[in-house]
């Protein structure tokens, strides 16, 4: 497998869909948000991405069956509009691999019809708040102002933003694609529950839908677990010579 | 040569063969059963596959004969069903390298009628046991039950498979093909013949096949000497300025 | 996106165009140069570069909109002949970027009719001078000669051009494109005003045409601020994992 | 320019040519004979090789103008058979770029009707010799007795051959080409014109041709700077940000 490829489950038709991204980031802001999101909205896999910018392993699961690394979507049936959801275990490392995967994401998003993108993540600040606030940037000026009805902060944000959530935007838009990031606010070296929370809000009065936010404490929890995994073991494979199963006990070893 | 290439030795066809790997990996387990397997079954040379993700240097044998660092593919006779092994100098560095090679084996090994893959490795525990046991884990879950029979211990092992015999029972789930990962228990810091027995014989279980051992331990410390020589050339080679012949006493120092 | 790509925002024909360079690079001579010609000559955007060979980030801007990372083309109508002034956030960091990036741009600047090449940069020589030399390097002999009237000091600079620079360069002269590189002397660790206007000077000379340098100062201070940031930005990328936006404290911290 | 590109410079019919290699490795030692080779025998220039896998630079010569780093073929006409002599300012550091490069040679050679590579370099033993003797590596087991009577000896080298030497031979052999690896011995800590006298003379002796090495002393002096600016160039180039030319100064800083 030379290239990132998208395998597709099940043929749906989506009706004028809108993708929304929550990979693995800063607090893990965005991936809280969206998995809770479609753990809540009952959302149906419809496809999974695997790339070769992905960290060469398997893991293993505790009943006996690898699984590949890799990014998922999602299908949510909405009223005006369906969603397309995708999440993950990573992102790619390499600027390279962030641009193809990117490209591959959009052309999906494409072939299913989707003209909006909604991406979610964290805004690092050093600074632990009460109650975050979340910060917006448009691809598009004029997406600016009818944005700010929903809370959205925006042209308070410096910087840049790194990855698939600035990149979908980015690469979107020479596609006459539109889009919003969502970034709560957040300290930057803890897993936020409570930022991903306000950014959930600001995007269920976005889509006019609702979620029920009582598990996703519980479910901060397990991704944080996972995440701390996944780092570990793609930094004990680094600094380990081209081979085979890592053990428990050295996985924990950097 | 700008990607990975199989070159085949001998048409040979085979009878529903299962794709069977045994690369480096920590503490040499699988190539010590995979290449101690080929020797004892008279396994016959039927393919080689070159990488640019290998190191760029060739070795220097005794006979004044230079070979190309490669993984080769062996061809076994069996009754119900014929074994095509992967056996090899070393498995690729980058993730990138690790993802075209397994799709290029993946291809091979399914032009040639390959449906079912086991890999072998080791599993490291940093602890010596006396009689290593053998862990297993399967490309579906339908496969977990049926395999227990022959002394496998599926859901005890935790964490990432690295390399090719993770990513291909990975890519091959892709491509409908099934799959065991057989993993030795090891310590992981050591060569570990005994570990690469007990796979063994898990393996010729499955297969119903019988492989004298008494020779394993001298193969073994020949793979060993063998690995030692390829990584310190590798390193060798790194730490050099794009250069010629590294002579056996520089090779030595790192 | 897995290759550099240019976007063509405006088909315009051009006559006879000479492609000038301006990227960022020792003391950003040659980007200030390049960028206060294209304001003074009130020059139009035909054209920008993508390029996965650049950071996987995008930039927030004060409005609250986000803008990709890129290169861009401006045009400039001359009398006998037009400017295809190229510029940009920054340069690719790999060799592999560079070659790739250098090929699409002559692919374009030929194509929009460019048989010239411009390139501007500083040369570090570790000292500060009170007035700069401009320092040339020709594609071919028979364009030192007759280049000298304008003030460029030929054989007198040593070592190597790093980047698009000297590449445009060398793989215009494989197309039988000619140029000339345009290198004003500087320190090397400040970024450099003064040296960008002897070189614009020298290129104003060479071009027949006029440009006011009263707010060229301003504009580099512009630029070395821009520079810092886009730099602070990339270095905390690499430092993080695969993430998402990088706030503006985080930024700052290597 | 995104793959490795080689353009002819004259179309020249060569008879049943013989490919040498002579690129920079250990102690200079196979550079310094093919270039002083291709000197005294006049050879004729026929084609060069850019790759993106050399540094991102351009040299700046001493008459103002600049060149590419680059590779190059030679042509000599011979009795029985002629040359093809490949030299060159640098190697490929990747593995990935060795191979392409290796490949893409291979293919000219063979288009120019090569059969046979005769590689030239060093063998480090860390030690210093009155008179350094010549190791030899065949592609085939049948070349080694043959060649011993030119003084050439086999099977007392060990380890590993870096870079293009070793590697078109070994991607020759793919191919069905046959050829010998001459390594001279040498320290490997300093540039060896005594070395690759050895070399060259053993060379001569297989190529039954004359050589006039009065020359060599001065020509391997001259490869030395070259070798060392080169490297310094390549040195600051990776320390700096993507930018445009570095300085005689800057260039002696690592």
């Amino acid at each position: 497998m030379e290239r990132t490829v998208i395998v597709e489950l099940e043929k749906v038709r989506l009706k004028n869909p809108i993708l929304i991204e929550g990979l693995p980031g800063i607090g893990l802001v965005g991936k809280i948000a969206a998995d809770h999101l479609i753990a809540e909205l009952k959302a149906k896999k419809i496809a999974e991405l695997y790339s070769p910018h992905f960290p060469h392993q398997v893991l293993m699961q505790k009943n006996g069956v690898m699984r590949m690394i890799k990014n998922r979507f999602y299908a949510v049936r909405g009223k005006k509009q369906d969603l397309l959801v995708l999440v993950g275990d990573v992102q790619a490392v390499t600027s390279e691999g962030q641009y193809e995967i990117t490209g591959k994401i959009l052309d999906y998003a494409q072939k299913k019809g989707a003209k909006f993108i909604i991406t979610l993540g964290g805004y690092g600040t050093g600074k632990v708040q009460e109650k975050p606030r979340v910060f917006g940037i448009a691809s598009h000026k004029e997406l600016v102002e009818p944005h700010k009805k929903y809370g959205i902060i925006f042209g308070e944000s410096k910087g840049s933003i790194i990855g698939a959530a600035g990149l979908l935007l980015g690469l979107g838009k020479i596609r006459n694609m539109r889009g919003i990031c969502l970034m709560g606010e957040t300290h930057g070296s803890f897993v936020d529950p409570r930022s991903a929370q306000q950014v959930l809000e600001v995007l269920c009065r976005m889509l006019e839908i609702k979620v029920d936010v009582r598990k996703l404490d519980a479910r901060a929890k397990e991704s944080e677990q996972f995440a701390k995994k996944i780092e570990k073991e793609a930094m004990a494979a680094k600094g380990m010579s081209p081979a085979q199963p890592s053990g428990h006990d050295l996985s924990y070893i950097r």
